[in-house]
């Protein structure tokens, strides 16, 4: 892990008093920001199947979560108590199966990008589009598989800022193949 | 798994022609209906550390967190697509410590109970409330730990309705004591 | 044209002072009740030509806009200032190429049928959720075509209330075949 | 018609795999721009007189509509998918009468402008708030005119960003004066 | 004061743990439920003065703010954490010049009435009705008086629920003719 | 107070038409700006016991309201029509007992502030904030009593732009060990 703390942010929604507020960002220099989020929906194989059944008409379950992802992104303000409203760049969401699931199981990858220019990173807007996506799939197979869970939801690399990269050495990006989580 | 899939509502967000519609639920009787979902974020022991020193004054973590799930079930209709609006009767959000994680990791449990008197579940309030929560979580200590990661997100317990009460025989909800899970 | 118009109904937004209001429903009895909205985007020939070249892969423009739709409805009582909040039973947004445009222009029709139980119509959310999805195709297609032009954006059909059903004589709606506006 | 398409960015909310996505606007360069866009709602020439009746009191059907569509503008990267969030520095509607309807049925026309400093353009706002504007009329006015339609509604001119100025030949803004469209 | 405190209410947005939770109202009884709030604008009677010069055009401050008032009551959930979401069936906003006030000031008085059918009370929408018309009120006065101050916004009758009507007694709702608080 | 009203901005949310428009900022230099707003709760001393007696737990009253408050200043532009929609760079909600209440009543002080960089100030901002910090008191209380009554709710100082900085001559800002109002 390639992080290095900084001790005078360290939980830094609180002043001096522990009061919550929105920490100070007026001073910061703005820059090109870019973070990566990604997570997996752990699902029965069997849904998988309907999924992709169903893949080949408009309006298919991924097709949707990506969107829903996208769109999630632009809501991160509102959920997020403390988090700056931004203007974003940039927002792509994509949806991958991947190759490591057991035989009666499927995995579906989500990675989500988002870019700006600005004074706060964008680690949370990543997250928000992620779980959004996420969200989505189990909305719309809810019917045939309740036990779907998430796992492994998690900022996997950003750039820009103060602090520059960080890379989350435990797991990678998905490419264009597939996932390589 | 105690459940049962009612073919008719098999990926039920598609009509005929394959497009996206919001289900029909205008004939459906209205009943009491109540879901619960828990997830699960794996973090730094350090993390926590930090988490419970500030948990002596007012606005810790935690309470944001719960806080921020409780107004996230409310956003449920707008960020996931196919959603029908409702009316929510309750909405409680719990964190606890879990006590089975490695000595170099803190397992923090989010639990999110919904309630609503109407003609659909409330599972989609309830993950997006625990989701919400994790999230605010991730964003107040993210200075400190980029690479927290949210685990076993997923519904437990859903009641009401023309299907009844299903439970996920996997995990057990947390009780007041502290989770179970 | 088979409306009887309610004198005292009359501009009922405002009450006897010339404020405006939202109006008092409260000693209405609830009824189901639909609304059928539709619009037209007329657009370049060639337009419709790249429409349908990526109509082939997942996420295309068609989709993308009925989802808008689906989810434009539920912005319905935020975007319409005296626009009671209600709940929704259901809400599909349709798309259909139409047959009668001359050789350079191509007609899109889109269709948007909401449902509800309650004391107030849905007329406003037909036609919100039918914008919705004219505005977004236009956004996803102005780069090559900024002339395109939404055109007979109206209500075709309502029914339930206390005024029963009501149908726009001077046209109808698209059936599943084609539209036949 | 004066606009050069650019072949790069032909229906550019698509990746190369097919995927929607938020179009990366990073690279480029905030320039001031501005958006007028302007659609007709088409109503019996009864109702028209109603509206001019109310309209020497306060909150008359115009204003109201007129304050809707100032406020839709800001609601448009929450109804269009793959809108950026933008900060605007400008928003007006106008109404006005239109000379050219026959004398059963009285042309609403309603113009709206839209301005911001940034990199993408406000062609959306534009025509967000213009549909707000005309939805606001029927609402207002259904009660007793259910047949109205909005007609011929579009951008007439944007200015600003990489392509400059484009002006739809075919229809000119409404001035002080009336509509000249 | 007419009121009698419920000891098992008594500050109910904790549970037992001291946990934040939106309060269970599943049990309830569904009944017709009515809030009244008030507020006061006290301005430099210059103010009043350039409010009232401008009240003969359309779209002056007080339906201005009258208007957003109305659309203010539809945000309550969205503002106030523990706030059920609720169908309203019913909201008004009128303002009022007072007659007590010296002679180098104004005061305006702003009163919103608020109506539902459901479980709870809708004493919070109108006094966020009454907020947001008092804050648009200094939104659209502060270029020419920054020092404009809020005063006595508070509840001055409730009715419907369990514990049936309470009136403010301090204070008297304002009638047609002018406020008589 | 040292305000000098500026004759050309006066009211300047209406165009030479009457029409209300978002005033068109597009030509102003973006600065660092700030705003103060105050607003004082007045309740019964009882409580304020009650609301201290739960204060040692975590999730009570005033810090719920303190994060109310800093969301609320998100949904400025939402609220107030003509607010120009703004990325905010800080917000804070801090609360404080005054100590010159009579005895059988208590005094909440709470205090906002918001700073932007950008071209317009952030007074509606930092009013916002503290009446939705307000009114979430109220929430959490109105069970035990109903008669809170929100009063001296204003601005208290705001620097930056064209004008600079304005103080509210007439009162203080709170200070960290308790408010000199």
């Amino acid at each position: 892990m390639n992080q290095s703390v900084d001790p005078v942010e360290s939980l830094n929604h609180f002043d001096q008093d522990g009061r919550v507020h929105m920490v100070d960002v007026s001073s910061k220099t703005p820059s090109h920001r870019e973070a990566i989020a990604r997570g997996i929906m752990d699902m029965d194989a069997h849904t998988r199947t309907q999924i992709e059944a169903r893949g080949f008409k408009k309006g298919d379950v991924l097709s949707v979560a990506e969107l829903a992802g996208v769109m999630g992104a632009k809501h991160t303000a509102n959920l997020i108590p403390l988090c700056h409203p931004l203007s974003l760049t940039h927002v792509s969401v994509k949806t991958a199966w991947m190759s490591d699931s057991p035989s009666s199981r499927a995995y579906l990858g989500i990675e989500a990008t988002v870019r700006t220019f600005g004074s706060t990173g964008v680690e949370m807007e990543a997250l928000t589009a992620c779980t959004t996506a996420l969200l989505t799939v189990y909305d719309m197979c809810k019917a045939v598989d309740r036990s779907m869970t998430m796992r492994q939801v998690g900022l996997i690399r950003k750039s820009g800022g103060k602090h520059g990269t960080w890379t989350n050495d435990a797991i990678s990006p998905m490419n264009g193949e597939g996932p390589a989580i």
